[in-house]
């Protein structure tokens, strides 16, 4: 098995990066709190995951996950230290620092078709974060449809054109603060970079990321928290019109975990939700995860 | 207006550089003959187009096309005089290269939103290239199948996972040297990195691109030569299995030109391709171009 030293771990991307030219290649974004990854063992998981249904790891290439997670601990340590001593150049002192790893598959000449036993190059990246408290989203729906494409669904990678274009439309839409993505068929999917959840009559759903959608460590670990507290979700395809009828949601990613959805508008109808049982669920599951080892 | 100089030309893509995170840019391969590129003007045509449907041409950001073909014709003198020099390090020589512009809708801070008064960042490459004789292809069909996205389709963007899986599908094929891709639906869009036009009792034909696949200049040109000498080509949908009904076929891109088709199996059949009048429509327009001043 190759190791992560095998591989090249770069802050210069060469012109033959597979990521810069193809986007061929994942990535996590992860939250750092003292220099320390909340929910590493998932992030690092998930990029194992997604570098093995991209075939960037397969019978000739792979690596040690307990590398993989040597490797970002060491970087957001590193990262929280810079940022400590370069206080004096901020207004605002944090202690939390967003910590970005990308693979790209790696270098290769000119064409789509890759070298299977080329070693993945690493990108590890960090910025400061300044949470905000008591933060609520409001929601629109994006007039894009995601495509369906099975073999990537579910993977966070690089391919991210479609996220993109639909921030794009989003300075479009007058006061909402992010859109509902949903496929031709008008299934919600996702949000424009987070998952959603939403209640309705005590019953709480989350969308199939099968066929397009992003499988957010967040959206992971919340479904884990509910079976595992006996709350029910059903992970199943809804008509957007559905939200209309929720009385409560939130969406959800790895940076601001759960945010209350204050108001969903799709054509002329809109619902207010009740930001009360969102919130407390993401009080308890933010606890949960501040208790964690990293 | 923007000019080319107000934007960043660059070998050293930087860490934020949004082609890299996301496959936020397009780009346009091209062939150039000692130092000429062949069909420039639609090439930049071309990049024009496809920055504009990404909106990284937008009412803040623009450039001027004569700048751009200034910038390409410049960088493709350049690479075949340092081709030249080095010519001693060769096996062979060749009067060849193939000239990449990648545009990048340039750099900008963590997330998918763009700031859409970024300058674009350019990043020319190019390389030696030798041209095959006599060259045909055989064709299997791809299980994959391509989404259905509107909004980036036509366009030859950064997001090319599924052409790099298309790619990595192709090693499993055996005796076949390229793959028909098609949507859900099971019509034809395109090969793994090229166009497709094939012939069917005396009428051509070629896939539409309007949901799917790239819009190549090669098969721009081929259909507008088609039109200037009144040869009959359909734009239409067609179910793969129409191949095997066709007596002709060629694959077309900028850089190999027309390569004629020998054969295609889909499934348990198989069909062999009368190679002669592809060879002779390639030999037509290969002789056309090369007439073309750059």
């Amino acid at each position: 098995m190759m190791n992560v030293s095998d591989c090249a771990v770069t802050m210069v991307p060469s012109l033959k990066n597979r990521a810069l030219n193809y986007g061929d290649g994942c990535f996590s974004t992860m939250l750092s709190r003292k220099g320390h990854i909340q929910l590493l063992d998932r992030h690092t998981k998930r990029l194992v995951n997604d570098a093995k249904k991209l075939k960037i790891i397969n019978s000739k290439v792979s690596f040690s996950i307990d590398d993989l997670k040597n490797l970002i601990k060491t970087f957001a340590l590193e990262s929280y230290n810079a940022a400590k001593q370069s206080t004096e150049t901020k207004s605002v002192e944090t202690e939390w620092q967003i910590v970005k790893l990308l693979i790209a598959r790696g270098d290769s000449e000119r064409g789509y078709a890759p070298s299977m036993d080329s070693a993945p190059v690493f990108i590890p990246s960090a910025k400061d974060y300044y949470p905000v408290a008591d933060h609520t989203v409001s929601l629109g729906l994006a007039h894009m449809k995601l495509a369906e494409q099975s073999i990537l669904s579910g993977v966070k990678h690089l391919n991210r054109l479609e996220q993109v274009m639909a921030k794009i439309e989003l300075a479009d839409h007058e006061g909402v603060d992010d859109l509902i993505l949903t496929n031709a068929k008008g299934l919600v999917i996702e949000l424009t970079s987070s998952n959603v959840f939403y209640c309705i009559d005590g019953i709480w759903h989350t969308p199939c990321v099968e066929k397009s959608g992003v499988n957010g460590v967040m959206r992971q670990y919340i479904l884990d928290y509910m079976q595992r507290n006996q709350i029910i979700c059903n992970v199943s395809d809804m008509h957007v019109s559905a939200l209309l009828s929720a009385q409560t949601a939130f969406s959800c990613n790895a940076v601001t975990q759960l945010v209350p959805v204050s108001h969903v508008s799709i054509g002329n109808e809109s619902t207010c939700y009740d930001i009360g049982p969102s919130q407390c669920l993401a009080q308890k599951i933010s606890d949960e995860i501040a208790k964690e080892k990293s």
